[in-house]
């Protein structure tokens, strides 16, 4: 394994940690909600400590698998497994503290080439070998871990090889590009040659194309160049009964979409090894900071800037917890800055009489060719801000949303050492339903919360716009019941689901299903989405090899071991 | 069967024709193309003319259905029968001409409610009936005939009656609509409150939604507003096995997209019988005509504007053939008029050197919330246009086209009765393949339809352009081969086909497979792609009834029926 990893029980660079000595106003903030203390009361474990089982028996497939890849690209180093037992979610992160990880692959595999992935899924084929598609391993929904339900060799087949740029069409502005290439590898190569591709999930930094479209990935510029499916023009999925390559066209009339038929698999019908992506120039940005009154109202300015065609590259509003969140993180200001920041506060509460306790922050981007462009465009969408109220608050504090974007993963683990529970959990719903689900999943969620004189933290932003509806993304935070970590975790996240679910809205716009959503797809999907998911595995891996056990409800007796029924009866929500 | 519909062996309307007397040039520009006389050679036979075979028996089938549906909704009509034997292709046509018709169904269903289609479908699986949707029959692709190499009972399910909106969602901008609605019914309430859907392909008058959708259909303003599959929320299809309602959301991460998965199914999985489409609000419109030099230079035009962002709603580029054709089908103009033309051609061919061989028709349309808008949006796109050399026609063309953008496929019924073929054929493919798939088209085409001082006709417009590519839309024609009518048209076609694979551009971009791309299909996506074609119809229909031998290689002997590989040897080609 020649490839720097995350951190096996936290987020991120293992070097790199949450700085909360500059921030001084922040825990006063996260104890005000939790009741959370200052010391460290649940230290994360290392790596070392962990014992991790012996590999099962699997020589004729692994020595068939070295033949083809190179025994040096086949590693059945423990530490090497765990790392690619499962994905960030707080469910790992718990798992991985406590010393009781999933079960870890019994080898990990590091194909260099398309052709080096067949061969692996010709050999899995021949021996019925689970093999798991790894790409970051940033994955938050269960969707890269073994199938504990299941006998036989499990692998995890890492892409992280397959990281290169093949080729640049100039005229067309795509670009042909292997699976397992990191976000910033990625960026580098295209920005080298004065492109972009416009994708930057807040998992960018640890993420990986072929993870992006595995999983229906969303980025923060999303409102302007679309999701991950809007930029995949073809790709390459190898599946245990051969490889498609898409048509490599803008559009098709030749039945249904393969290309999205595969974006969004997880895994469950092969590895996307490769694909042709839509790029763009290099441009100039601006990003700017507005207080906007009522996330109510902030959603009705989102939907007008979408229905107006007023939408930014990037158009975020917090609610007024989260916004409060993102006040409390800012470093300690002095002198005049202090000055100028608490006379902006009087002059907003008095002058313009702004009810700064409902105030959304909303962080607005302009990516464009010229800054004459980014001009005009930030002239029609302040136009439209000012009409709800929103006040510009200046390029300032957009920069520095913008330089620190990647930064809010690691607070999770500041809290989860000091005792927290913190998730996320992330919709789509029409702009008709969006405000009554918003109201319902935040007071849901804080009597699910509360604890005691604590009320919980409920953040919630709209991330993402559509002319139908956006996204909108939720945090939560309390104190973990200690000895209850998990039944406490998974009967808040069935809580939303359920309501979700009971909105019509999805319970995933860009997290992806894995495990985790399991239980809530039949519902979602109905009988005859099921049926046609089921159709399709079969169709290309009737052994059930790829992936086993995610997105599609019935292939294993997975679920009740991922989502243990018992863990969500209400009895269980204090 | 209560609603009007189309000629038998013609397009359109019954009661309308095409104007030939009115325009003075045409037939010159016609016949130094093709050789044909004015001389009407080939009449359409009237359809009481051709004979019908008796229906099949299947008494206990439509007993069940008469009892589901009523009695009065069902027909053995010999002409009703016939009016849903196929649809609007040229070989259809000539069938039609020679009374020879495909295979008429044995009877035609008029279900009122997705229920009604349901109850049919289950009555079909419990007698192994053959069903066939239809819409408003212009498919031009072999996509509603029967099946011919099928035994038993076949019958085609007009979907006419439901074609109702059942509701508007204005704040979300979305509309449910029943899939059997005309575009004009569509559009007609719609615009009662002040939306349209803004989709408008060429045969707009005389189809519906539910054919939009399942053949990925597109418009004249695609370029603003999308592909019907863009334009798409949510559907229901009802299968043999069961109604797929896929989620009503703007976009969702819950695995592969079944709404993409059903759109451009063309029947075999089931019905589409409603949908939730995004509308938009009515607004005003300008379209305008300019003069490109170069359909290359005209192609370097149109992926500028899509690269600027300064695409406007519509922009169709004619080659120089199809320009000819568009300014010889003018009516006469006389006094002011006609000295105007002629001194502004003389002006543009000497002041302005313009090269008026290879000038190319541009129709560009704005359309938007205000004149303001528009007059922004023009500004933008206009001054792209210069920079390729473009002069502006101002927009009495502009709006003479837009008044008569429906009536071309009735021209296409005058060339047959003079003796003639004439044919379409569309693709689409990246930025960087256009110009050489264009002139390998253009050259192939008129060595096949050269027939001795005659180069044939081959017309070529760019009908929508994406960020990485385009849709070229060709229309050729010729002397008909007296006996030799389809197999001459069918070598024609396929040798377009083949050049369309070998540029590895899609051979319909929205015309759909049907029958006629069958034989190309394996070649287009690969075995694996046709597997999980064949994946999802064994999901949800594993007796083969839902329109069989289409879209689908390998699930009927159909292929040979419909193509003969006979008729299109190389030997063929005269």
């Amino acid at each position: 394994m020649k490839h720097a990893m995350m951190k096996f029980g936290g987020w991120g660079d293992p070097r790199k940690a949450y700085d909360l000595a500059s921030r001084p106003f922040l825990w006063d903030f996260v104890h005000a909600q939790s009741g959370l203390g200052r010391d460290v009361v649940s230290p994360p474990r290392s790596i070392d400590d962990i014992a991790v089982p012996a590999p099962r028996e699997g020589a004729d497939f692994l020595a068939a698998v070295a033949g083809a890849i190179g025994a040096e690209h086949v590693s059945q180093d423990p530490r090497v497994r765990l790392l690619h037992a499962h994905g960030k979610s707080y469910r790992d992160l718990l798992r991985a503290r406590f010393g009781t990880p999933a079960r870890p692959p019994d080898a990990v595999l590091f194909p260099g080439s398309g052709a080096e992935v067949e061969a692996i899924l010709a050999a899995a084929t021949r021996s019925s070998v689970q093999v798991i598609p790894f790409g970051g391993g940033t994955n938050i929904s269960g969707g890269v871990e073994v199938d504990p339900s299941r006998a036989g060799l499990a692998v995890a087949v890492s892409l992280r090889r397959m990281n290169r740029v093949l080729a640049i069409d100039a005229v067309a502005r795509t670009a042909r590009i292997e699976a397992g290439i990191l976000g910033p590898e990625l960026e580098a190569t295209l920005n080298a040659g004065g492109y972009t591709l416009g994708h930057f999930p807040d998992s960018f930094e640890f993420s990986t194309l072929g993870g992006w479209l595995a999983t229906r990935s969303a980025g923060m510029q999303s409102d302007a160049y679309g999701k991950i499916e809007d930029m995949v023009q073809s790709l390459t999925l190898c599946t245990p009964s051969g490889t498609l390559v898409t048509p490599n066209v803008p559009r098709s009339a030749t039945g249904p979409d393969l290309t999205q038929l595969a974006v969004g698999s997880e895994g469950t019908l092969g590895f996307i090894t490769e694909a042709v992506m839509r790029i763009r120039p290099l441009g100039v940005r601006e990003y700017r900071g507005l207080l906007v009154p009522g996330f109510a109202n902030g959603i009705a300015l989102a939907r007008e800037l979408a229905h107006r065609g007023a939408m930014p590259t990037t158009a975020r509003i917090a609610n007024p917890q989260e916004t409060a969140l993102g006040f409390a993180m800012k470093p300690a200001s002095h002198g005049a800055e202090a000055w100028f920041a608490r006379g902006f506060k009087s002059y907003l509460r008095h002058v313009k009489r702004f009810p700064m306790h409902e105030a959304c922050l909303m962080i607005v981007g302009f990516e464009g060719a010229t800054k004459a462009e980014i001009r005009e465009r930030r002239k029609r969408t302040l136009a439209v801000c000012r009409e709800f109220g929103a006040v510009d608050l200046g390029t300032g504090i957009g920069a520095r949303w913008f330089a620190g974007k990647y930064d809010y993963p690691y607070l999770r683990d500041v809290v989860m050492d000091r005792g927290g529970m913190v998730d996320v959990t992330e919709t789509a719903a029409p702009w008709s339903v969006l405000p009554a689900l918003y109201e319902d999943v935040k007071t849901s969620l804080h009597a699910a919360l509360r604890q005691g004189e604590f009320p919980g933290y409920v953040g919630c932003h709209l991330s993402h716009s559509y002319a139908s509806g956006a996204c909108l993304y939720f945090t939560f935070a309390a104190r973990a019941e200690r000895g209850n970590e998990l039944p406490q975790y998974l009967a808040t996240k069935a809580l939303v689901f359920d309501l979700l679910l009971k909105h019509g809205a999805t319970p995933t716009h860009h997290h992806a299903v894995g495990f985790e959503l399991l239980r809530w797809m039949p519902a979602h999907l109905g009988p005859t989405g099921v049926q046609f998911l089921r159709g399709l595995k079969q169709a290309v891996d009737p052994q059930n090899l790829c992936n086993p056990g995610k997105l599609i409800p019935g292939d294993t007796p997975a679920l009740e071991h991922y989502w243990p029924l018992a863990a969500t009866r209400p009895a269980a929500r204090k």
